[in-house]
């Protein structure tokens, strides 16, 4: 038996992802807390013994360590439905994965932070210069998956995969950072379909 | 027989990701050029009929298409020893992979983009004011690789993986951004191992 502990910040979507990855293919987490807006993802014990990154989530497994959120999700997922076996459906799996990482979660997860996390107060000058771009390239990001979700119930082939629970993670809360969910609908949609699996667990569980 | 058909703009590290994986394991590509800076991955017909997000690189196969560089490496190195079976390996592989579009590719390419292809006259003031916390950041990466790769030869395990072909693209080249990797002797350690390879092909190639 695998002895699984989930190093986090509850609050991250990055985190989330990897516990609702966790409870829809029906294994136990252990799940130890950090604060990162003290800083303790950043202490030399951290960055020693942890992930020399700084950052959370970390999959400890026995004694090792994985860090990157969706790698997380893909250990733990391996070799259950959320992992397509057909090559083309996995790499198109691993498409938006990827893309999420680069397209969604710096422009939308980070606008969260800044105004959510961080607050209106503490967020510096060069972040507010960004914000305009990061605002655009969010919206252009939830166009995408809106348009590409027009006739389509999942990500990638007709089941629920790593991709969806990878994107669902932080545009469910793309409320957060002033994201108006209203202006696409086909997302709306799905994520709907993601909270009425089963064994769907919500973020602030 | 699969057909494969490289879309890219050939100076980019992305682009050259997916052929160096392709030949590593000796498959095949016809490759299509685009030349970004003349807007061509941006154009309606691009868009509708290659890929949404307007970027390259993108691997065709078949009637089938793959986006984002990491996935398209996947798709052409799975099953092959590129590609580690031990579950725990490769979640360390997609780890990097994962660590390589979020902190690696955004600072060291973003810089040499900015630097070599767009060129100082054209970069904006909000880029300009970005490039510190790039320089920093990037660095920071190559440090993190650097320790990683004391006393190691490959990123995982024992043998070459997609992990150290995904981080030589862009590694290779930072010094186009005015990174000094010879502050980072395992890096160039390693650098030199990946060009050893028997079936290596140069970026400009």
């Amino acid at each position: 038996m695998q002895r699984l502990v989930l190093h986090e910040y509850s609050r991250s979507g990055n985190c989330y992802k990897v516990r609702l990855t966790a409870a829809l293919v029906g294994k136990d987490l252990e799940r130890r807390e950090y604060d990162i807006m003290k800083g303790e993802t950043r202490t030399p014990e951290f960055l020693q013994s942890v992930n020399a990154n700084g950052r959370i989530p970390v999959l400890e497994v026995n004694d090792r360590l994985i860090p990157e959120s969706n790698a997380a999700c893909y250990f733990l997922a391996e070799n259950t439905h959320l992992v397509p076996t057909d090559p083309f459906d996995h790499a198109d799996m691993l498409h938006w994965m990827f893309w999420e990482q680069y397209n969604h979660e710096p422009n939308i997860a980070t606008l969260r932070f800044w105004m959510r996390s961080l607050g209106p107060d503490k967020v510096g000058d060069l972040q507010r210069l960004q914000m305009p771009a990061k605002r655009q390239q969010g919206n252009a990001a939830l166009k995408l998956m809106d348009d590409h979700l027009a006739g389509r119930e999942w990500f990638v082939g007709y089941e629920p995969s790593l991709a969806d629970i990878c994107l669902f993670a932080y545009t469910h809360v793309a409320g957060d950072a002033e994201f108006d969910l209203d202006r696409y609908p086909h997302v709306r949609e799905w994520l709907a379909r993601v909270q009425a699996h089963p064994r769907f667990v919500a973020m602030d569980a």
